[in-house]
């Protein structure tokens, strides 16, 4: 797999986090791309989510550069606004670039200040490392309770040239579909208009980030970023345009299932696929209700083909359909047909559930054409270690 | 504690669980009691709580007695509704009361046939032992994963006279405000026309049940019943009809505390306090996405003052609220002031949270009058063991 063009990447230990890994990280466009982004709903915001926000409208979609750190969140302290701030104009003037086409962007801890010094006496470094092969060290530094770093990325071919989409992502606890979750940086070298890159960027987070959840909490430092620096000199005619739409889609979604797959404490990633709800969104939200059902995920965790859970689940989940008409199968094997428990060897189910992929295929019968997928994860008593001492 | 006239009670083994622990009961008001009833929300309606509604609905709010089982949910069953309409008969039959004035009521394991003779054939049985002491015995009865009875009473002086109010729940996982949670009979002596009842009840189940979140899993078969009888010969005047919703709203919120208190897998109750929100209706949103957040109860599980989870979830309870004007308290030790991190001892805090209640206070300066009160517990490995493994 070939990277996207004319973008270049960097990490270094800036020492905000107490070990030794990675914190802080780099991506340079060598051009200003095109950029668009989705950002957390949650009405308490980090400062770089509402720096980035303001830097995007004022370079009305230009960005040159996204400068994350991982380790602390920079969300609700003192001088989160001034940091935000300070150590963006710090990559914009060792990057001859704008201030308003730096991207700041954070995760980790809440509440405890974070030191603008240690970044901006860390950037001449970053910069120095800045390569267009750096791209996994920057999917590493971005890391936080992740036990693997995430990418994904496709290429498609447009007029017989072909235009390179690459992502990264992080995330693991506190994700629940809201706009955007998490961190998430794509990079395409495709000639894209803004005004394209919003919808694309929009549809695409419907089907993949917005059907994601491990926890349902939803963070203060979500981002979701989409920049095209068209380095590749292919622009995209209209039918190309969809094609790549859907490539685009598929990385989302490989991103996207990667972060079920490492759920804080998660053994089993789970996909759920709803179908013959009356519209697609009726059939997203009865598979959001699985998903997010703690009784379902632990479940799940003790290989229990417990569908009756299954089904309270999605009958809480303010939709309305005929519960006397649901099938269910897990790993594909019916469990309940008619809203009633089907005849299954549940010691050959078991055993297939202890695998590391579950599937809870949810149908609606009748004529309904509303259908979804959705990623989730089991839940475990690791996840439960895990945040019972994260932040000490 | 006296407990209400003109009731009797009485449980039996009726091999209905696995384990040799009573698991049928009945609950008999020797006249007609005026009742009133919520019911869960669920899409998924288990087959004793739609022949209970039909029942309220058939006799106008008349109710003799209450059927109710352990260790099946008769939820999602071929049998479910011959099931409990034969045994609500056979109770009928044996008090010489008219059908409709039977309510049936299940809790346990979804899907799985319940045979009705196991329950017929211990009716009489059952009869024989109606005692008006016998309360303690069908709170045990109804148990589940609960570790503990739970029961709450008050009087009510009214005129120099006295009317009682008695109730017992059960409940420990699959706990969500929404409507009526999990199984709770509340029975009273006073004489109150079927048209009080039920607001009644409403304005009761508001601040207590619908304040409640265990796992944010709202079950098929939550009942929650008020039975007056009029036993104590005392009709509640005007302005003693609000003392008694006074005290109808405290049982109501100790039983639901209670069962905050025994939640699966709870080493901590959690006490959410939340004010200065623009309304009530807001207050209790904020409060209830505090609850509802792993993340949070994680942390308390792991004695973490961890603030910023909290801020995080109230920021997504869909609410209005500056985040800069938050002061969070946990125990009474002021954490987040102004939307940021106070000054205080961890070490201290730490040690206070180790106890077995936690309180979070959290507080919106301004002018808003808005206030809740939420009761939710800790989440800890016992959480998921309980669950992964329950059916089986």
């Amino acid at each position: 797999v070939t990277f996207p063009l004319g973008f270049r990447y960097a990490s270094t230990y800036a020492g905000i986090r107490k070990v030794a890994k990675d914190d802080l990280a780099l991506i340079v466009s060598d051009v200003p791309a095109n950029a668009s982004a989705t950002f957390t709903t949650n009405r308490v915001q980090a400062a770089p989510v509402k720096l980035a926000q303001k830097h995007l409208r004022d370079s009305r979609g230009k960005l040159r550069a996204i400068l994350v750190n991982a380790g602390n969140a920079n969300c609700a302290t003192r001088t989160g606004d001034t940091v935000a701030l300070e150590t963006s104009r710090a990559a914009a003037t060792i990057l001859k670039a704008p201030l308003n086409q730096i991207l700041p962007a954070s995760t980790g801890v809440i509440g405890v200040e974070l030191d603008a010094r240690k970044i901006t006496k860390a950037l001449p470094e970053l910069v120095s490392k800045l390569s267009p092969d750096r791209f996994g060290d920057v999917a590493e530094a971005i890391m936080t309770t992740d036990t693997v770093p995430k990418v994904a990325s496709a290429e498609v071919s447009t007029g017989g040239r072909v235009v390179r989409i690459a992502g990264m992502t992080k995330g693991a606890g506190m994700i629940h579909p809201m706009m955007a979750t998490t961190l998430a940086f794509v990079m395409t070298d495709a000639m894209i208009p803004v005004d394209f890159l919003k919808p694309m960027l929009s549809v695409g987070c419907e089907f993949s980030y917005n059907r994601l959840s491990v926890d349902g909490d939803c963070s203060t430092n979500d981002t979701l970023t989409l920049m095209a620096n068209g380095a590749s000199g292919v622009a995209l005619s209209e039918s190309s345009r969809k094609l790549f739409q859907d490539v685009l889609n598929r990385v989302l979604q490989e991103l996207a299932a990667r972060i079920a797959k490492d759920g804080e404490g998660a053994r089993k990633r789970v996909t759920i696929k709803v179908s013959g709800a009356k519209t697609h969104a009726d059939a997203a939200s009865i598979a959001r209700a699985i998903a997010n059902s703690p009784l379902v995920k632990t479940a799940i965790a003790g290989s229990d083909p417990n569908w009756g859970r299954i089904l309270c689940a999605a009958g809480y989940a303010g939709v309305e359909f005929d519960p006397s008409k649901v099938e269910i199968s897990l790993q594909g094997i019916v469990v309940c047909k008619d809203g009633l428990a089907a005849r299954f060897s549940e010691a050959a189910l078991k055993k297939k559930l202890d695998g590391k992929e579950c599937l809870i295929d949810f149908r609606i019968g009748g004529k309904g054409k509303g259908a979804a997928r959705f990623w989730t994860c089991d839940l475990t008593e690791d996840y439960i270690k895990i945040n019972a001492s994260y932040r000490t």
